[in-house]
Order: C-alpha cells, then structure tokens, then sequence
C-alpha cells in the first residue's frame, strides 16, 4: 500500500484554480496563493474576481425552487385542478435536493436531453456552450395508469405520503425510462442486490416526467435534525460569516473516528501553510436514503456531536451541516455529485477518500469498483475543473504511538488497519477498539446504537429510527 | 411516424459551424455560408481560417503511427529482444484504427487515464484543456501469463496470427480489465449475447496493456479490397483533389437501397442550395468485425460498386472507402464514435440515421436503443460541437410512385416498410423487392450472396468470405 501526498492541488496556472476570498475581505493578501503571486500584472481584473466571494455556484447562481410567499395561495388552488403524482420518500429528497439548489443549475427533474447527457457524459452542456458536472440522473419515475391520466396537461402536482401539497411541475415532458441501461450506465452493473435500484428503480414505474420545479414550502422533516439541513444558500452565509478564505468538504456516511479527524485537521493545517488564514471544514454527513447495514443518520449525528464536543474537530473552524441526497453507491460516478453539489454550497476544496461511495459487488466476493477509480474519475471530471480534489492519504492505528495516524510504508508492522465492518462488530460486540481510534464519547454513540437493535429485536443491523 | 428535417445544422453562431473551405478555394464566397455572411468585421481572420482547408483533425493533426523506413530494420531489431504479444483480429483491426490516426490524437492503446475518461465521460480531455470525443475503449487485453512474462519490460512486440512482427507499444501501462464494468458502461447493458462481448471482451485477459505504438508496416488484409482502405490521410488527399468544399460521411454496414440513395443526393441538393459549390459524398462502409448474420464487407462492397455502376449514386461527387473499425453494436454510445473518426477523415457533415448501431436487444424482445437516442446524444455530445449533425428523414416505398420517397406522413397508406430482415427474406428466396427498391445489379449482388450460402452449406447466414 502506498502513502499519498494529502494535498494534489490543481495547477496553478489554471484560471479557475485561484482561492476565492470572501466577500468582506477586499485588501487582496499577497501570501494567500501562488496564484496572486504570480499575476500582479492584473490585479485591477483580480480584485473583481476576489470581490464575488466564495467559489460561484455551477451556472452563475444557485437555483433555488421555493414559491415567493405571496404566490402560494394561487399555487395552491392550482394544484387543485391539475393531476397529481405520489412521491415516494427518495422523490421528496430529491425535491429537497432540487428546492434548495444542490444541483443548479437544474431547475427540477430531468428532461430527456438531460437524462442522456448525465448518463453518457456525466455533464450538462448549459446555453452558453459551457459545461457543469452532473453525473446522477435527478428523475421522477411514473407508471403507465399516471402517465395515462396526466393526458395532455402540461402541469402536474406533488404530494407527499400524507397527501400534503409539495410541489408544482410544469412544462412537464414524459419519456421512456430505460431502467436497466440507467442502472448499467449509472453503476456499471445490473447485478441484482443494489441497494438504490432495489428501493427506487426496479419496480418504479416505466415513463420519467420531467420539467420545472416549483417547491410550495422548505421541504422539513419534523425529526430534530432540521437544524442541521442548512441549505446552499445557508452554508455560504455561515462561511462568510465565519470569514472563511477556503472551504473544505468532507463527505461521509460512517462514523468518525480518529483517522478521519487526522486527516480533516491536517488538510487545514496544509491550507493554512498554503497562505490561507481561515479554512473552514464543511463536515457533511449524508442524510437521505442509505442502506440497511448503514449507521442511520440520527445515531451519525449524536455521534458527530460528541467528537466536536471531545474536541477532537474545533467547533470554530468546523460547520456540522446534513446534506440531504439519498446515496446511490454508484462509486466513481457518485463521487462527482457529492463533489459538484459542494462547490454550489459554497466549497472550493473537496477530500476525496479511498472507494468514495463504493460498497461491495452485490453478487461476486469483490469490492464494486476499483478502490482508486473514483479519485481518479473525480479529478479527472468534465465541469469540475474549478474544484481542488484532495485525495485522502491512509491512516491507520499507529500501535506504538497509540493513536490514529497517517500510515507509514516503511514499517508497516506498527500499523493496524480497523475496517468498518471491524469497527462494527466490535461495538455490536459492546467492546472497546484501541485507546485513540475514537473519542471515547463517540464509540459510546455506537455502542448505544447496537444496543438499541438488540433490545427493539433479533440484533439484525435495520433502519431502526426515522432518518 | 414524424417527418424530419433533413438538415438540421449547428447554429450560425456558433465559432465551430464555419464550413471549411478547401485549401487552393481562396476567393471567399459570400453566399457560402450564414456564418460569413453575419461576420463580414472579421474578415482577415476568416481568410485565415478558410486557408486551414478541410475540418482539423481532433487535436489540431493526425496522428499517424507508421515507424519511418529509416527505422525499420532498428524496430525489427529491438523487437527480438522484448517480451511478445500476439494479436487477435480485432487487435490487428484496432492496429489499423490508431495507425492511421482515425482516433486522432491518441497515440496508442488507451492507458488506464484515457479508459476511465472514456467509460464515464465520452472524451478525452487534451493536455491545453480542450476536449476530444472518444466513446468506445481502444484497448488491448493480456491475460495473467502475459502480464507476467512482461514483468518490468517497457515495451511489448505486438505479432500477427502469422507471427509477423506488426507493431511496438511503449511505456506500457498494465492496469485491470473490469469487464463488467466497461460492458456496462459501454453498451448500458451486460446482457449475454452481444456480438463484439462475446468475440472480444468475455475470453479476454483480466488486464488492458496501453502504451504508445509505433507500427512497421501499413496494415494490409490482401483480400482484394486494400485499394479502399484509403487512410484519413490520403481520404483528406482525395477530397482536396477534388475541390470538395463540404464533405458529408454516411457510414453504412448493410447494401445500400434507393432509400439510402435518395438522402444521400438529396443531402447533396441541399448543400449546394446553402451555397457550397462542390460537396462530396463519402460512402464508407465499415470493413472490421461485424456479427455472423450482417452481410459480409465483400459481397457488401461489390453491391456498393453496382449502385455506383447503375448511376444511382453520382462516382464524381462519391468517395467510396472503407472504414477499418470494428464494429460494436452499441448504439448511441458508437455513434459518436462513427462521427468523431470521420472528422479525422475531413468530413464536416455527418448523416444518422434511426437507431445508429443499434442491433436487438440479444435477450429481450425489444430493439436495444431507442431508435431517437442515438442522434439525439450525438447532437450532444462533448468534442463534436464541429461537425454538422444531419438527422436522417424517413424514406420508404411510394406504392403510387413506384420508387423510394420521403415518407409522407399525410398519406400513410401508400407507403411500404421494407425492413432488413423482409428484405433479406426475399433476397434469401432469390425473390424480387417491389421495382425501385433497389438497383437490379445491385439486388443480382444480394441474390448471389445468399445463394453462395445455400450452395457452400445448409443456408445457414455466416461470415462465408474472408472480410
């Protein structure tokens, strides 16, 4: 196993690769990057640039769905007259995900055009010839009997599993639903035993209906964690208040222990070397769909808590915030949506890790995909060329200082590597992993959790609580 | 069934829709395009452009790999001493692709960078940061034993099955095969029962070997057809010796019918009516692998002389060459490739068809594709915003014509659909299509085509010639 560099930053020649200093900071800092070094003949251009703030959202501006208040009443009767779709709780993440601008910039779920470029280039081309990553089809499927009463309307309406209204679709375009070239396409395998396509696509119905999303209210979901859905728009405000010069995402689905805490606190040390003077960790656990094996989001976050309350991360240089798309463990091709949609929360810098949403082949005794395809496939990404990757270097147990630490090839007998099912077992088991692998607050978090299977049943890893 | 515009051509706006003007064609001619008529302030630069002749290659010039004379006996040499890998048709015909520069500009088997880029995105970024299409994997697989034999070598010798020297590939790069993956990916499928799968990728070595070639000899198959194997180099030869001001590629695998010919001369009308003085037809039938029920390229090329001999097609205004790919059947994902290759053969206008090499889908009872997804994500497609996409208009038999015709959609009722299957049905039984199906000496060509089966077997459809 090789030890990587922590930083691969892009070339400093790029345009697109400068820092983006907030707002408020207007005196240009001539040790924030090598980059202002090395283009002070054109600083008047520059200074422009640094005035925009953090890194712009894909497309210019973040496409936000939410009806204007005073127009609610009159969707409302709308929706009355126009026929109406079911979503399913992966729909109305989605919605979410659409409402809030994760995906500008789409305006709602996709057309045809849209679909076929997201499966064969994993890129929109917009009007202006430009490009913007896009790598997950954003779809609603519909069965024949929806298709068939939504006849010729051009509108549609969308309600949740209480009948409530949420949404208004319009200029509404149905087409095939190719499901098992999307799942080929998306996964690179129809395997059976895919968590998402077993949830959302093998018995969804046959058509996708496309068009413009308008969202009636912000989509909540009332289980105490709504304080932690902190929209696009909400991040890059907290940032900027923060006066963050760089943001840096981290990604996650798991448990945090040590080693990921390592390597969050050493990417900010780098970037404080790099001449920034306050980097922010964006620290995002997914919050929508996961699968059934997965720690659920409830248990993540009390967990989340406790190592900033262990100190282990610094509250002040971090934004615990949930990032509301369900997960599609669609590996390489996954990797680009969790990175695009930081760049419209406000993030100029992305950790990538080994097999970012990878999970193993369903069928065969493998690992789905290669475990370094999806580093290499995200930097590597039409329409991400704006956003610094920085690949994850391993960290292991260090047995003789005691602690997590980053691997060291030279003497690999001093390491112990925890795997996650390792990890899982031994708090399913109720003992205790090496002294420094986690804060001991957060593997009480775990502990707790498999505690909680055990007496609510047989012990069987499940989705125990709303999430 | 929807009647479509012939020409459906980029917008004049775009900075990549000038036609290209033929080198010696100095004089600009004001009614040759909208683009220059709307653009008459720039002219200086427009001369510019039009002294460049036919469209670029990919990548600004052809890539040829053939080892200059001077060098031979060397290579010849060094190949004695480096580890050997013996070729497979389908290698030999991909040899043939990369050393003419139809992938221009790669420069050999794809490694590991140039596949991943592939299977997720359709192109290749350029080292300036510019994209090329490449939608199919160009790559050469090596089993276990191979990849061992070649341990540290940086070079392998690439064999014929006659065990003649053919090429080397340097700087090689040995990295996994992940079949199902790049089936998926690929075809959107893994469905058994795919032609090029089952000759090529399924018995295949679990490693891909990619590297830059550098090829002896041009390749040659000494089957009577070598003299249309006309390389980019010496198509863009032909063209330019000809005057051409536009050239429009219609590939083909099937014997070409008055339908066919009908588009093809109607595409020609319409491309004299925008202003160009000399379009020229490049018919080019595809020559490497193709599956065991399509009509051989021999037989295929002598049907193609007789419609040229019959007048149907005009041979001052027609190239015929053949195009040394194999063939893939994967649709809209192939079709780029189709398009892209003959961008590197000069051609400006590319003609698709309905469901562009798309084949049964080998389980289901359905077509593989949709027929409209093909063009629709070529029109789309990153690296070929150059070409000038030409959608295929519906031809079929016009009873009260008695001949081929656009098909009117207002009087459906006179129209015959002579589909593949029915045609090769009747050409089985040595019957005759309706009078204006086909040319006569063409049909004789079909007609014979079936009956040397029946006469060398049991009537049994397969690959009876070496082609």
């Amino acid at each position: 196993m090789a030890s990587m560099a922590v930083l691969f930053v892009k070339t400093p020649d790029s345009s697109h690769s400068f820092p983006q200093l907030r707002k408020t900071q207007l005196n240009l800092n001539p040790n924030s990057s090598l980059s202002f070094h090395s283009r002070n003949e054109k600083k008047s251009r520059r200074q422009l640039r640094v005035s925009c703030g953090l890194i712009e959202p894909d497309g210019g501006k973040l496409t936000e769905l939410l009806v204007r208040e005073s127009l609610k009443n009159d969707k409302n009767k709308e929706a009355m007259s126009i026929p109406r779709i079911k979503l399913s709780r992966i729909d109305l993440e989605w919605v979410h995900v659409l409402s809030e601008g994760w995906a500008s910039p789409l305006r709602g779920f996709m057309r045809e055009s849209e679909f076929l470029q997201t499966l064969h280039f994993n890129c929109l081309r917009l009007e202006d010839g430009s490009m913007v990553n896009m790598s997950l089809p954003i779809v609603l499927p519909i069965d024949d009997s929806q298709k068939q009463r939504i006849g010729e309307s051009t509108k549609v309406a969308l309600f949740d599993s209480a009948d409530k209204l949420v949404a208004i679709l319009s200029n509404i375009e149905i087409y095939k639903h190719p499901k098992e070239e999307r799942i080929a396409r998306t996964w690179g395998t129809i395997a059976p035993g895919l968590p998402y396509v077993e949830e959302a696509i093998t018995n969804a119905g046959n058509w996708l209906i496309g068009g413009d999303l308008e969202v009636i209210e912000p989509i909540k979901y009332n289980d105490g964690l709504d304080r932690f859905r902190l929209s696009p728009a909400e991040l890059r405000e907290e940032f900027t208040r923060r006066n963050a010069d760089a943001v840096f995402a981290f990604q996650l689905r798991n448990p945090v222990h040590n080693g990921h805490a390592l390597l969050m606190t050493d990417t900010r040390r780098r970037l404080l070397e790099k001449g920034y003077k306050n980097p922010v960790l964006l620290l995002h656990p997914l919050g929508g769909f996961t699968k059934a094996d997965d720690v659920p989001l409830s248990w993540r976050m009390k967990q989340h808590e406790k190592v900033l309350e262990d100190g282990v991360l610094d509250p002040e240089t971090t934004v615990v915030a949930i990032f509301p798309s369900p997960m599609h463990y669609a590996g390489p091709t996954e990797v680009q949506w969790h990175a695009k949609a930081r760049i419209n929360a406000g993030a100029d810098y992305y950790i990538v890790g080994r097999d970012p949403a990878g999970m193993s082949h369903p069928v065969e005794k493998r690992d789905l995909y290669d475990a370094d395809h999806g580093k290499k496939v995200l930097s590597m990404a039409p329409g991400l060329e704006r956003l610094n990757i920085l690949p994850f270097r391993v960290a292991a147990y260090d047995k003789t200082q005691g602690k997590m630490a980053f691997f060291d090839p030279s003497r690999p007998q001093d390491f112990l590597f925890i795997s996650g099912t390792k990890m899982r077992t031994l708090a399913k088991n109720g003992e205790n992993p090496p002294d420094g692998f986690m804060c001991p607050g957060g593997w009480k978090v775990l502990v707790d959790y498999y505690d909680s299977l055990v007496s609510s049943g047989n012990g069987k890893v499940r989705e125990a609580v709303p999430a």
